[in-house]
């Protein structure tokens, strides 16, 4: 961890499906506050719709990697809010995770090197008068707060071993072929796929994809390689198949939702 | 005050009723910042209803107590902005609140110990070209900037004695019954009540919330408590009685929006 | 430049079409302090109609000049992102502005003193990997952080001697009145419109301005001064001619949107 990381004003990024108008954002910034007056708070989104674990994941995992080492990254959607699941810390090779474990960072668990998780139960570190029902305000926020002044992750609980899974659909590959879906559909109506990139190959003029009766042929570069209102395949800048429309809405005009099937063809 | 309250980097939150499209939020950050470059400025919300005096006061109210010693609370919601609603610095124990005095601090100086008002009128701390339509920028958020540099808050104005009043619904307590009704509805569909949790008590079995014809026994501790789509009453993470859906939008289930009334029967 | 200007702590404001629940401008604000982890980032907004730059232009307008001396504007609304147009840097007697030439900029090259246009082409300043699709994230985000910290402009690139215009529609004056339109509708309702308020004397009884039908009397200094639900015209804080409606959305009432037309009659 670099000088940057050992500061007091380190960054500690917010994603949660709390909306932007009730007091809740708020609150949870406050109670960081109030413990690390210095800390950096970064919105990564808190439109996440309300309970959907998934899309929280996704929205995650498209914006952390981009934030400097030893960030902090407090993920809050939570719908078994004091319930059963686990609070928990996941420190990775660059940075740190807390919130739920209810599935909300295993793709990032999937992707990056998982040094510890740790189940945080030392109230030593939460609000001292705890609801049962906010938890960012209570105990994930406090928690962050405190790892941002340094506190040891070994003093916020018992080390555990596994993670709770978010249900991810994976595309499924034939001879020649992926199938796979909409896994996320963007606020210019883009959507997002759960085809990687690395599994086609852009020069390759010979493919096909086709969603809800539309066949695309070949992957453009760029939103305005193509006539305005034309449907067209690219590579998202998350690197994944992406579906989009020049200067208009994909999710509309193709009247295509999240579960969406894609099907890729690659004829070599 | 500690000495975090007296550094340049103090915290400034902002709740309003600008929205977050408009230029409105942003032209009053660089008015604070052109005063403090290293003010701390964290919005609790700018989608206050347009105007809606009652609804900023209680998303503040659910807020500032968060931050730490020394926070500046800016609020603007100002129907009558330019006229003759006071401009004022409110003084209390722990924060400073700086806004219209039109009943959206009321709340608060119900609640706090209120150590003096003072009535802004010492054009030195405003902005030298004061519009009359947008005080945020040209009043509110530069007297919040001077006072964050250090400024007494004497040489603002004048020291007042009172405040404008919300008018704030009181719940009517009857023998064994309370007669309330909702006052805010959150981005999740929950039903935030006046009635406070400390007038019922949740461990007593014997209590029955209703509302719009609909009857719930007993508080639970959490959403998740229920099974999924049953509506359930718990106490709020403000303390209040809420009327939530394990995984459901309560107002849309429920039909209920603000004004509606809950009865609150306890049998001992 | 002063001191402040100077500072790692610089101001980077952001105007985007990017959304608040996508991971796009988390990301973007990831890149800017993984290079400058000290930048001071500040959300002008970025709910910007997607693709629309001339409400860009607006939005931008109407807050950068609130903003410190040293601020780094970054404004992304950028249809053709990976196609021809230049990302640029334009330095003015007070601010940085970067971004996409395509206009974005162009109301307030005609109102600053634009000391020079870089165009970016130095691509050691950017991230190293460039998508064809987000440069806010890969070149912008990235050159406005090294900015920050203190790297020459010129070391980003050419210096060019024009930037595209914006299509700004411009108001026309006649022997004694103005014919303009609204150019943007705000949260409020309250519509905005291209006649300056130096153009029309609100000193003067005797102007009358008409829209869709309604003609008003004279130019109102403050909301509250009608009655409520009444028409009104009067002098936006951003020193143009508006039409709003005291506690309520003009836009709904009289039925007007961006592009209706807007008469300003002043008999003396």
């Amino acid at each position: 961890m670099g000088d940057i990381g050992r500061t007091m004003e380190r960054i500690i990024t917010l994603t949660t499906d709390f909306g932007l108008k009730d007091p809740y954002q708020g609150a949870m910034k406050g109670a960081v506050l109030s413990i690390n007056p210095k800390a950096k708070l970064i919105d990564i989104t808190h439109l996440v719709s309300p309970e959907n674990i998934l899309e929280g994941a996704l929205i995650l995992l498209d914006a952390y990697e981009f934030f400097p080492e030893g960030a902090i990254h407090v993920g809050v959607v939570d719908p078994g809010v004091g319930g059963a699941r686990k609070p928990v810390l996941i420190e990775t090779k660059r940075h740190f995770f807390i919130g739920p474990d209810n599935g909300l960072f295993s793709l990032i668990a999937e992707r990056e090197e998982v040094r510890r998780v740790v189940h945080l139960t030392n109230q030593k570190f939460f609000r001292k008068d705890i609801s049962a029902t906010f938890h960012g305000r209570d105990i994930f926020g406090p928690v962050a707060a405190h790892l941002s002044l340094g506190v040891d992750p070994a003093l916020f609980g018992e080390e555990i071993k596994s993670l709770q899974s978010t249900e991810m659909p994976q595309p499924e590959k034939e001879s020649g072929q992926i199938v796979g879906e909409v896994i996320y559909v963007d606020s210019f109506g883009n959507l997002l796929t759960n085809i990687k990139g690395s599994d086609i190959s852009p020069s390759d003029g010979n493919i096909e994809v086709s969603i809800k009766g539309v066949t695309l042929k070949g992957i453009r570069n760029t939103y305005s390689s193509a006539e305005k209102g034309a449907v067209i395949a690219l590579i998202s800048s998350s690197k994944h198949l992406e579906i989009a429309v020049n200067s208009g809405m994909a999710s509309k005009i193709i009247g295509a939702e999240v579960g969406e099937r894609v099907l890729v063809k690659v004829s070599r």
